[in-house]
This record gives structure tokens, sequence and C-alpha cells, in this order.
């Protein structure tokens, strides 16, 4: 493996493989597998849970790492091609990401969707630009339309919770006061496909996945024996869940109007997860959640607070399955 | 020991054990005590000798840390329980502290005073709040209140210098042009109290430490043979001082009152400590203050770059303190 | 070795010595060398580069390295000396750097100039007098008026690229919508001349280096047999040159003085880097630049993308020489 950028990229035995290597590492620790190798974090935007677990996982293996925030202690980076860089910009990634990748074995890079071009940001138009950049062993932290960590940590989480690999998995759209980006539902749809669920997409209106990444899912779901479904009707979508995976995120239909999209969500603050959501479900539903959220706009404090969430354990296993990835990215073979 | 909150919930004997420690591993360097270990530390609020002095004690020890700056490369952390999180919050404590636990072997947190509410100051209810969230070992790098980091240095100071324990010790206040929170006057007059000190506070009308920090104290001084006085008069409560501790605070009779509070302070510039101040003090009588100091403001020019001042020494005693709590905290017992 | 601070406080023997060191550690790693090593890294200003490979050059040797940011969850730290602190500044460098120093082991600091006072910068006034505060090994990493790593990873990018000891070098001024420090520039013209090269330093009127800068590159070409021109004909100073070394600054006959020297800078925008100013030079020449480098303004894509480009190898050898200084300051001696 020389990169980790897409779940979709990897066969289901190597994510099994990854998996299985995150529970052995987790058993045993390596704390010198490592030893004097150094990962590169560049955060073009924030983080906590990414911060601080890529930071833990290479400590855990014996590893280091630097982080870089371009703006913040760091020149501000232009990521256009040809332009005349008279502006606050003052260092372009043609050379800031070579520089980096220089510095160190493995490079994990966060940047998320610009929220103004939907085509562009489904191509990964700037996560690809930076990426051919590089010629080192590279992680993807959370892109335009994708989040591969945290997908293969809800796999986990999934596996942890004995959900059946055909089980009944919601993924539900939720209210946020922002436009935020698809990654993580684009990233979870395919997980939960590739998995062999059978998934249904609620959202209201206005809020459909794209068909690029409803396709995608598909393909994956049809090679794994599930199924990806969309609805708009919660009690219908909600009918049996195992799994309910709530997620803001901004419209596709009205993609970077702002105006647009504000006046849409503005009426749709009602879709804010209580437990009455989860009535149609099965009783031991479980609640997912990436983080961070919203407490009492996205879901309710009882909802989080209670025993279905197992928001914690999600973002607790971003440490071992990114240790499984840099170990296999960076440990030398024997 | 499971936690390091605050100087009074370890025995004197506690206390002198850390403080051999401290020594010891000064004299003899255990590069490899703490391999493979990871300290998280969640800063609220700024720092110049802790966040270097945390960061250097775990990798003297072989350890590691990471550093998490709510606001500023991570999501601004919601405190407040059953809020709506619909304004520039984007993550509550209710998560992010969990998570970020389940990424380390222990945490140190620090998180300033909200000045506004004496009691809930007092009672450190923000600090506690999060202290319940989290079942890694905690280190409180400096709450609404306490200071216990700080008050270890300064007592392996004063055994240093070869303070006596019964001697006479001031905590004098000072100007400084904001309302600064209570957390080191508190910690100082019990480390002092509790080392055995003959201890008086000086200070002006409005500024006493509340009645709770004072009774705090007393209880301290009474199992230690030493005694808690306070005083609004200079110069009899410097006379044969052994060790002033400047130490800038706002007002308690109008806490949280921030128009009265700039007034009073405004009348108290002359509160500015120079080599005047010591004439009724002992010879030999030291000046601690445990930074950051505004000079010419809080305390003269001659007075910091003079023979009496010990402020560095104290400064640089915040890394073996904190080494000896790491190491108890997480050495594994052989 | 106890301070980098300056090519110029070296012989050519030593920096030899030191390019031999930062050869062999690439070849050779040496991952334990500076095990429980801690160096203390103080950025007043932005750093790309500085602040990566610094901290990769301490892991890649086995040791460890904390970042500070004054105004970045640190205090601002006061440099003036005598001031009354009554302002923004919360610590004086008085206390805030032996503070630091005490924490580690070696001290790096970034600290630019103040781009007033033309006189206070070339004498390194700031820098000298944080530096008196240090009793620990320190590094310069770029103060008012130099950047010794800078200049001993561009001496071994020429080695590296066999242009000859008494080569051609131009060092060129570019445009730069502001007025940037002569760090670079006096570093450089330096650099080339101790190796020995034939150096012309080509700006417009108004941006000659001033004569202390280049007395001291005079001085140092005399002893290794090169020489120092200038001149502000292109077509003359680029003739078979075998290196253009781009760098933008600030007027030094006016130094300080923003009007005057936005205007002058205005009138300069073709002092931008193409393919055709290479005309007189050898087909081979080089183009060197220490990054960041603003693409169409200082110097045309076609340029740094081309074959002619080396900034990505000198930003590289950052790593290799920090290293082999890290390893001469850090490694007890056998």
């Amino acid at each position: 493996m020389r990169q980790f950028l897409d779940l979709a990229a990897l066969s289901r035995e190597q994510v099994q493989a990854l998996l299985s290597l995150a529970q052995r590492l987790e058993r045993t620790p390596e704390p010198a597998a490592l030893a004097g190798r150094i990962l590169g974090l560049l955060f073009m935007n924030p983080s906590l849970r990414t911060l601080a677990s890529c930071q833990a996982a290479m400590a855990r293996l014996g590893g280091s790492s630097f982080v870089i925030n371009p703006g913040a202690g760091t020149w501000q980076l232009e990521t256009r091609e040809g332009v005349v860089m008279d502006g606050a910009m003052a260092e372009h990634i043609r050379e800031g990401l070579p520089v980096l990748a220089s510095y160190c074995d493995a490079l994990g890079i966060r940047s998320f969707a610009d929220g103004k071009d939907l085509s562009a940001d489904l191509g990964e138009q700037k996560f690809n630009a930076m990426a051919r950049l590089i010629d080192k062993p590279l992680i993807n932290l959370e892109s335009a339309a994708n989040h591969p960590c945290q997908a293969l940590a809800d796999w986990k989480t999934l596996d942890e919770l004995g959900v059946p690999a055909h089980g009944r998995f919601v993924l539900c759209w939720a209210y946020h006061p922002r436009a935020l980006p698809l990654a993580v539902p684009a990233a979870t749809v395919h997980m939960a496909a590739m998995r062999g669920m059978r998934v249904t997409v609620l959202r209201p209106e206005g809020f459909a996945l794209p068909p690029a990444v409803m396709d995608k899912a598909r393909r994956a779901a049809a090679a794994a024996g599930g199924s990806v479904a969309e609805s708009s009707e919660a009690r219908e979508a909600l009918a049996d869940a195992e799994v309910v995976y709530v997620k803001e995120w901004a419209s596709t239909t009205h993609y970077g109007d702002e105006a647009f999209d504000a006046a849409a969500r503005a009426r749709l603050r009602h879709w804010c997860l209580d437990e009455h959501w989860f009535a149609p479900a099965r009783p031991d539903c479980r609640l997912m959640h990436c983080l961070p959220v919203r407490r009492n706009v996205a879901i309710a404090d009882g909802l989080l607070d209670g025993p279905r969430a197992v928001v914690l354990r999600q973002a607790y296993n971003r440490l071992p399955v990114q240790m499984a990835v840099l170990h296999q990215l960076l440990k030398p073979s024997e």
C-alpha cells in the first residue's frame, strides 16, 4: 500500500487486513515499529480527532510527526494554477507540498471542499492536484468528498458492535447552521455498502447525495451483496434499522448557492434527531456520528448521552485504524 | 496517584515524595521511563512555561505529547450543559474531552476562570465538569482557582534556597492593567501554609482573598505548624519577610464587575514593587513571581534584574516537578 | 561549536566539516544520536521549511522539539528594554527566553527585521539582545540580516550540482509586493563569496545591498579567491552565469520608508524572472531561490517548473544541514 486516499481503492480483503492489523496493534503494542519515521501533517482546515489521533498513532508506534497549519504560523498556500501571486498567498503548493514531503516519510493532508462547484469537489480537483506533487506515501485526512480514516474507524466500530454484515444501515441527514461538505456522507454510504449492508440514505428533498456518490456506493453494494436506496420519509427509512448514522450536509441541488442553501436548511430545523426518531427502528438500534456534533441542533442531548450512542467508540477507533494504515505504509517489510 | 489537581489533595509526605522524585530525576535522568506513553495537552488559554515544560518533561522521560488549542486549528469547545449549539462552538466538551482522553495515557488541561461568578470559579465548576468526563490520569495546568504545578515548583524553589519551613512568607498583591484570576494567589497561599510558613497576604482594600481560600490555607497552616494572616499595610506585613511572592489579581469584593475593578485598580498603580518595598524585609529576602510579569507595572526592572529575584529558578522548576508528577501518574509500577 | 548564528563565524574548514557530516547523516542515519535531547523552537514570524525541517531533523536523530509562537497560544513577547509594559505584551524576553532555554538543550530562534532602522537591523540589535539572554546552544533560524541554515543548505546544493568553486554566481533582485528583509540576500552573497565564487549582485537602482553587507562579502571573497561586484544591468551581470539566485528585498536607500519603497517597487514589476533573462547566461545555468516564492510575480511559472530550477533541492537540503548543525551542537562527544 502506497497511499490511503479512498476505501474504494482497496479490496474487501485489504480492508479486512487493515482491521485485523488494527486489532493486533491494540492487543500487542509495537512501540518501536516506526522508530525514526516521520509523519508530516498538513491541515488546511480545523481538526480535533484527526490532529490528536494522527500524532498519537505515530507516537504509539515509536515515530514522530510535525504539524503545519497554513495561515497560522505558516504562509498561506495558493492552490490555483497559473495565477499571479500578488495577493495574500505567499507560497504555492507546487513548492510547499514537495518540500514538506521531502522532510518526512509520509504525509497526511486535510483539505475540505471549496463548496462552490460540485463537480470540482466530487472530482477531488484540489486534493488530486496536491497528491500529484508528492512522491511519498500519502494519507487523506478528509478531502472534498472523502474521509477514508473515518470510514475505516466506523467499519471497525460496526464489527465490534456485532452489527451484521447485511444489517439495515441508515445514513440520516440532520440540520446544521452551515452548509457542510459531502466528505463524510460520501465516505459513509460507500463504507456501509462495501461492508455489504442494506443502506438507505434518508434526507429531505434538495439534499439527495449526488448520482456519482450513489452510483459508486451501489457498485460497492452489488459486489458485497448489499443494497443502496434513498428516501425522504423518516418512518419508512428507519424501519428495522440496526444503525442510524447521522450527518449534516449542504444542499446538492443548489450546491454553492449560499442563499438558497441557508433558506432551505432554515426550514429543516426539525431534522434534529431525538429518541422519537428511533420508534420504527430496532430496539437496540445504534446512533453513529463522526463528530463534532452540535448538541440539540443535529442530535438531542438525550440521544447522545443515552445507550444508543457509540460516537465515542467511533472516535477512539480513529487511533487503532490509523496505526494500522501507518504501519502498512511505513513499516519496513521484514 | 491518579490525578494531580490540587496540592491539598496530597499529604505533606506525598508532596515530599514528589519533590524527592523531582530531585532524583534531575540527578539521574530516566530517558526511557515513559517510552511509548502519550500526554495530551488541552490549552483553553495561552501558555508559555506550561506549554513548553510539559512537552519537555514528557520528552525527557522518553514519552510524547500532543497539543490542542481550541479555536486555533481546532473547533471551539462548548462547556455549558443543555445548550442549543447554534453559535460559534462546533463541539461540546462532552464529546471532545473523552475523545482526547482516549488517544493518550494522561491529559493535562488549562482552563482559566470565567471571572464573572466568584463562587462558580472558586468551586471549579468548569474544570470539575471537564474532569468528570475523563477516565485517564488528569493534570491541572491552571484552573479557575488553582495551579498545583506552579505551587509544587515554588515549594521546590523554597527548599533549594534554604528558606526555613517556618519562615516569613508574604504574598503581595501588585497592579496589573487587567483583572487577573485567583488561581496563582490561591495556590500560593495554600502551598506556603502547607509548607508550615508564617504567611501574610498583603493586598489593598477590596482585594482580600475570598474566605474560602483563606480558610483552606489556615487549615493547612494549622496542620503544619504555620499561620496565615492578612494585611493592607505594606511596612507591617513585610517586616522580617524572608520571601515576597508578588502576584496580580482581580478585586474580590466586586468580582466580575469590570468597571469597578478597572477603576479600583487604576488607583493602585503605585503597587508596583521596587527595592524600596523591601526595606522592612530581611536583607536576603527573596522575590518570587510565577511569570509572566509586566515589567515596571507589577515589578520594577531593578528588582527583577537584581539578586533578590528567583523567578527564573521557579520557572525552571516547573520541568522537574512535572517530570515527577508524570512519572508517578504514568510509570508502570515495577 | 556552541552557536550557529552566522556562517561568517566559521572557517571554510568548519563549513566543509558540517557539509561532510550532513552527507554522512544522509547516507548513514543515526536514529539515536540525540536520544533524550530537546530543541526549543521560538518563531516570532511565520515559517514552513524551517518549522518542519527543524522538527524533522531532531526526530531523525532521535531527539524531540517543542514550538512556541508568541501571540498564538503564547503571550506576546516584549523585546524593548526599560519599557513600562502596560500594553499588549504580557511577557518580556528577559524572562521568556531564559525560561525557554532552561527547558531544552538548544534553542532555535526566528526573528525577522523590524524594517525601520537599517543600522539596527544590520547590527542584529534584537537578535543579539535575545542571544545574550540564553546560556544554551543557539541556532539562528533567520534574523534581521542573516539566515545561516539557508546559506549552508545552498552551499550543499551548489556542491551537489557540481557548480565550480570559482563559478559565476548572480544574486538577482526580483519584484515582490512587500518590502522584504535583507536576511537572505545578505546571507547568500556572503555564502557565495566564502565559497570562492565570482559574485555579482544584480539589482535596480535604490536596491543596492548596504556597504556593510557588501564589504563583509568582499572580505570573504578575498580570503577564498573569489570576487564580489554589483550591477544594475541585467544583460551584463548575467553573462556566462552558472547560477542565478533570485531574491526579493526592500529598498536600502530609503529603508523603512514604506511609501517610497512601495512606489519604487511598483515601477519594477518587470523584474519578474522568466526564461528570457537567461539568454546571456550559460546554457546550463541554474535558478535558485530560498522559497517561499510568489509565482509570476518574482519568477514565472515556466522557469520554476523548468529544468533550471533547483529550489526544491535547496529546500530539502535544509534537513541534512540542520541535522549536522544539531549533531555538532548537541551530540555528546565520545
